[in-house]
Formats: structure tokens, sequence, C-alpha cells
């Protein structure tokens, strides 16, 4: 590697999270490698080196310097589920929801889903992209260098293609690493509801059109469904992904969120990078998990954003081995949520893991989660330059300090991306 | 009234919680006085009229502007629950708490309330006071224009009685407005719990040596007891507290937080300003506080940040006819909240609140536990100049946009606080 290189040196403790180059699985999670009086060189878009700031000062005699400024440096954090490109915010349905009318009673007074669908469908695409460059920039202000954006609120072919096409120009537009998710399978368009053969013909759309035309155009890695009983059932669930992979799309699902449906199960069968939400996740989905590769992602603040009164069972997954993430699943129905820190303050109080559970969780399995173990989440020589700096000296001060963001610097593929 | 005017002009929407000098209770909160296309004039330290813009601009036509920019005009919250004045965060507790260590475990490793104790004594005076001014910022910048700070880490008469000097130096200091509390029945001190005979020594030290110290040299408007099996029985409450009124102290009450203890009945019973906490409330609990003038305080980031798994019981509380307030119950062992807006969140999704009704305990009922119910906590004539801008259009939208701090300026007492 050549290049000027920048060290980050003065930190008062370095979350390097460095190990192998794939998700942490169980009793693996505990250790995020901690250390003190490391600092990290970035050359170009890459780590060059993690070692004692007076080692990186020797082999780097002419470097420039990022004072950590005895604060916390670590990983960016990675954020692997959410959809982030969406129209009109849904306020209403919170307090609805809160005061204990039924999501079919808000369904039928224009909320939900297909909320979003309306409104994404008439908001332009300079609009979208405005919106979740604005929101997406309060991710990053919270230390995110990678993030997933899903598309879902289209719902036609037209419409999801459209959405990913605003996912591409905000990929190629922020400094943050933007991957994109095909998320046809979000639900059944209200339009192919309300005709006799609509739900299948949807189906086969998400199977000869929309996957084929993603693939081809490159506007997705990843292909998604909703499992959930009363949203696509486990097999149709299977026929959507195994299209998608044959359209050459990498896997991933919504998974038990609410209901058990057999989610956890047919993501590890399948190979899926990830099974997301598994609130309600079986015995027999949690031993499917610990024995595949597929990440258990968890989305605490969707279920304390409900009101649910609970929460996935975390230590049971780690327990039996599973590599468990986090992440925000940012939407306008379930969790209006851009504050990533405040995750790793409800996993620890909610999950309860460790913090260096959480950290592991929210940098290593969130790449693995993406698929970029290799690629991000650790400060390891090799890895991508996505950093962030944080205004404690401790890296259980950041569950600990609920509901801030103390994110001071952060940067992705070696340029800054915050402030 | 006469000065110069400033006129809070062009906000989207104005939450006013106008109405009587009382706390709302029951049915009564459920309306925030919500309107659009109304500013507010201030001169001096108070509101002079709450009108449409070209009223306003009508009767003072030289005033000053402050343009909202189409945003949310509403009260400065009012924070009546804080432990802001300690010496060192307790981030290990959390993690150990969360992993399964028992509470007299992680009290007998060193942590709980007597690891702010001996953190507090070791702190000058000039370092609390750097510090409380530090995180209260935090609290301000989420639009708190009012907060309660207690004492309660001191635990012998000298360290409460210096605890509340710092807190009075913060009520000059700050531009926001500070009422001190003595907690000086926080637990029973290490030293006297080692000593035969020594619960009853400190009871007696508060009743003969504290509370009348703390009243002669006005260091604190209220007592305060934490009443809960374990702690402080309802018999010494009922003692602690009618030595404190007898000293010329008002009264709150931590009451019922994870056990019932009776303290809900007790507070109502002394006419309490206010009962916190709340969890365990008994059924009688809320009948007393209903048929009482004493606020039913809620601090439900506390039972977030335990993973107790539950939340005091709030509709009951409200459906009863109690009045419910909303608290931060800011401490660095079981509530290290300083976003007073993730709150609002909170009220909605997990204490299943109407927006508005989060509004009003977060303004109205806050006052009024602090015993100021005709003095902040409302837009209205003749009130204080407590308010604050949030960035958002619509009151639904600031518990909606959960982990976020929207307020652009916050002003208290007339004057700016924020930013």
């Amino acid at each position: 590697m050549t290049g000027q290189a920048t060290l980050f040196v003065n930190a008062a403790q370095t979350v390097t999270c460095a190990g192998p180059a794939a998700a942490r699985r169980g009793s693996g999670m505990a250790d995020a490698g901690v250390r003190t009086g490391v600092g990290v060189a970035v050359i170009g878009e890459q780590i060059a080196m993690v070692a004692p700031d007076d080692r990186l000062r020797q082999r780097f005699p002419h470097a420039d310097e990022v004072d950590c400024d005895r604060g916390l440096l670590a990983p960016g954090f990675v954020d692997s589920h959410t959809h982030a490109v969406f129209g009109a915010a849904r306020y209403a349905e919170h307090e609805l929801r809160a005061t204990g009318v039924p999501y079919l009673e808000i369904a039928a007074r224009g909320g939900g889903i297909h909320a979003s669908v309306r409104s994404l469908r008439e908001t332009s695409d300079d609009a979208l992209l405005a919106l979740a460059t604005e929101r997406i920039a309060r991710l990053v202000a919270g230390g995110v260098t990678t993030l997933e954006v899903k598309s879902g609120y289209g719902l036609s072919v037209a419409e999801e293609l459209r959405t990913l096409r605003v996912i591409r120009r905000l990929r190629d537009a922020l400094a943050v690493r933007v991957e994109a998710t095909c998320l046809g399978a979000h639900e059944v368009p209200r339009e192919h509801r309300e005709v006799a053969g609509g739900r299948e013909a949807w189906l086969a759309a998400l199977e000869e059109e929309l996957h084929p035309a993603v693939a081809r155009e490159g506007l997705a890695r990843f292909a998604d469904v909703f499992c959930e009983p009363g949203v696509f059932t486990a097999a149709e669930s299977r026929r959507v992904l195994q299209g998608a992979r044959a359209a050459g799309l990498e896997l991933k699902l919504h998974a038990d969120e609410l209901h058990d449906g057999g989610g956890a199960e047919l993501a590890a069968s399948l190979g899926a990078v990830s099974a997301d939400h598994l609130a309600a996740v079986s015995d027999a989905g949690i031993a499917a998990l610990a024995s595949s590769e597929t990440v258990a992602t968890l989305l605490p603040a969707t279920m304390l954003f409900l009101g649910t009164g609970r929460q996935a069972p975390a230590r049971r997954l780690i327990e039996a081995g599973a590599a468990v993430a986090l992440a925000t699943d940012f939407n306008p129905g379930t969790s209006p949520l851009t504050s990533f820190p405040l995750l790793l303050t409800l996993a620890v109080s909610e999950l309860r893991l460790s913090a260096a559970e959480a950290w592991v969780a929210a940098t290593v399995n969130g790449a693995a989660a993406l698929g970029l173990a290799g690629v991000t989440g650790q400060l390891a020589p090799g890895f991508s330059a996505d950093l962030a700096v944080h205004a404690v000296d401790d890296h259980r001060a950041l569950p600990y300090w609920f509901g801030e963001r103390l994110c001071r610097v952060a940067w992705s593929r070696g340029r800054a991306c915050h402030p």
C-alpha cells in the first residue's frame, strides 16, 4: 500500500473487532478486541496498520494525524437492515396503534405499508433522493459507515425498479457505503389483492420480471421477502427466494417477526446471508440458524416502537451458537429510528448482551449480514477504512449513555463522512 | 407588561397546553391545545400574548422576531425528577445487570448507589458543578427549560448539604430553572448499616439535623424518600416526610418502583406534590392518586434501561382520573438518559399515551409535579416565557422520530438557553 497515510491517534480505548473475516458466532461474540493505546493508519481507502501510536508514527513519519482526543476509536457501524427510501412519515399510526386501534383498522383508515406505497408513488425521484439523503445523514451522524437500503414501497415492477434506481443514486452520491436489496415481496400490492389471481400474478411478476430485471441492471445485490403469517408463507417465500437466486441475487429474509412462520429455518436452509427480526423464532428456528452461516439480525427498536412488550431471544440465539447482528430497521411505520447508538443500549438492557457482544453485533456481524465480512466491520489491516471516533473513553459508555449520539468523526472508505 | 417584545412567529403548529393553572387529570390530559397559525409574544421573563401572527404584529409593531421556520412551537419540557449531580458514570453495572448478575452482588462488587456515594464524596464542588453543567446542557438541548435536581449521593449531613449547595450554584448559574430536592433518604448510608442502631440514627439525623438545616438555609424546596421494600418502609417514609414538612419542606416520594410498598397511598395521604416511578403501584395506590392532588410521575426510561420488561400502568392511572407526568430520572445507575424527547416516544409506544397526553405529561403535569402549575408548562399569557421550537411540523412527530433531538431553539424565563 502506498500513498499518504492518515493516523488516528490518541484514543483512550480502541474497539478493533479484529479477527477472521467471518461472522462471530456464539461465545465468539464475547471478544470485541478492546485495546488501549492503539491507533490506526489509513492509506487511500484501506486500513494499513493497527498498532500503538508510537509505532504508527515510526512507520509513517510524514503522515497526517486525526487526534481522537482521548475518545473511543472503533469500526463504523454497519446498519444491515433499513427501508430508508420512503416518502411521508406516518405519525398518526403510531398513536393509533398505541391507543389500541388494531392494524387492520389502521390499514382501513389508509395507514400501514400501503400508505407508504401511495406516498412513494407520488414522490419524485429527486424528492425521494433528498429525503433519504437527509435521513441517512442522521444515521451517519451516529457512526454508521455502511448501510443497506431496501426497496419495497413501490410494489409494482416499475416502481420497485424506480426505487432501486434511487438507491443506486444514493450509493453513487453518498460518502458511506450503500448496499441495495430488492424487497418487491414486502407485501402483495393492493391492486393485486383486489382481483382474483392477483396474489399469484404478483409472485409470478417477482419471479419472471422484477428479479431478473434487477439482476440484469445490477440494481441490487440481495432479494428479500417478508415471510410472516398473513403476508407471505414460507412456501411462497421459498419460491420467491429460489427464483431470485436463479436470477443471480443473494438472499435475505424478514423472518418470524411477530409470529413464527418457519422463516428462520427457511433462511438457514437456503443459505440466506441473514434472517431478520426473529422475535417469534421457534426453538427449531434457533437451532437451524445456529448450524448455518445465516446471521440472526435483531431489530430491537422495532419491537420497542411497536409496544409489543417482547424482544427476540438474543441470549438463546447466542448460547445456541448463532451469529447475532443489530440493525435499525429504519422505516416510516414501525421504526422511525435514525440513532444507531440507541441500539447498543437496547442490546444490553433489553436483549441482555454484554457491551462487547453488542459491538460485535453492530460491526463484524452486521458486515457478515451483508456479505461484507472481509470488507468492513473491523479495524484490521486490509479492511476498508470505515471508522468512527466517539466522545467517550470506554466501549461500555456508548450503550450506557442512553439516547445520545456521541460520534465526533466518521470515515467511510478512507474519506470523512461525518461531520 | 411593558418592555421590548419578542415574537415567535411562523410556526407550522403550536402546542399551547393552555388551561387552568393545575395538573390535567384523567380525560383532561387528552387536550394539549394544539393550534395552527398561532405565535407567542414574550416581554421580559413572561409570555404576554398567544395569538395569530398578524395579531401579534399589530399589537407589537416594533417587536423583535424569532422565525420558527415552519417548526413546532411548544412549552419547554419540565423534567421533574433527576439526580443530575453525580461524579463518575457506572458503565460496568449496566452490563453486569444485563447479563444476570444480581443487584446484591453488583453492590458487593462496589456498584449500586454506594458507588455513586463514594464517587460524589471524592469529587470537588467545582468538578461536580462542571459535570452537572455539561450533562444538563444535553437535557436542555432537547427542549427542557425547567428541571428538578435531587441530592442523595452524599448520605451524610455534611455531604447532603454540600450537594445541595452545588445545586444552588447550578440554579444561580444556569439559564434554565432549577428546583432542588433533598433526598437524604435515598438509602441508609453504608457506614450506618454497619453499626447497631445505625438505621435509626440516620432517620434521626434526617429529622433533627438535615431537613431543618436544608429548610433554614433555603437549599431545597422539596424533601423526597426512596420508599421501596428493602430501602425505606412506608412507616419510615411517613416519619421522614412528616419531619420534613414540619421543617418547612414540600414533599415528593419515590414510590412503588419495583415492588408495591404502599408508596402511592402514602404520597397521596400526605399531599405530596408527586409520587414517582409507580411501576408496581397497586390498585389501591392508583385509586389514592386519582382522588388526590398528587401527580403520578412516570419514568419509563428507567424501566427500559433496567430491562425489567414492564412499565407503570399509565392508562389505568389516567382512566382512574390521575394526573400523569413524565420525567427522565436522569442518574448514573438506572437512567443515564439526557434526551427528554425519547420519553415522548416511550410514552406513546410503551405507556400507550396519545401524543397529546404525552405533551401534557411532559409540560403542564411536570410543572404541577414541582408545584409550578401556575408558573410554567403552558404557552399562555402570564406564564413564564419557557418555550422551545422543534424542527417538525406536527406535535405527533416528536414522539414519532424515535431517538432524535430536534429542538432548534429553547428559551427559559425569556432568555435563550439553547443553542
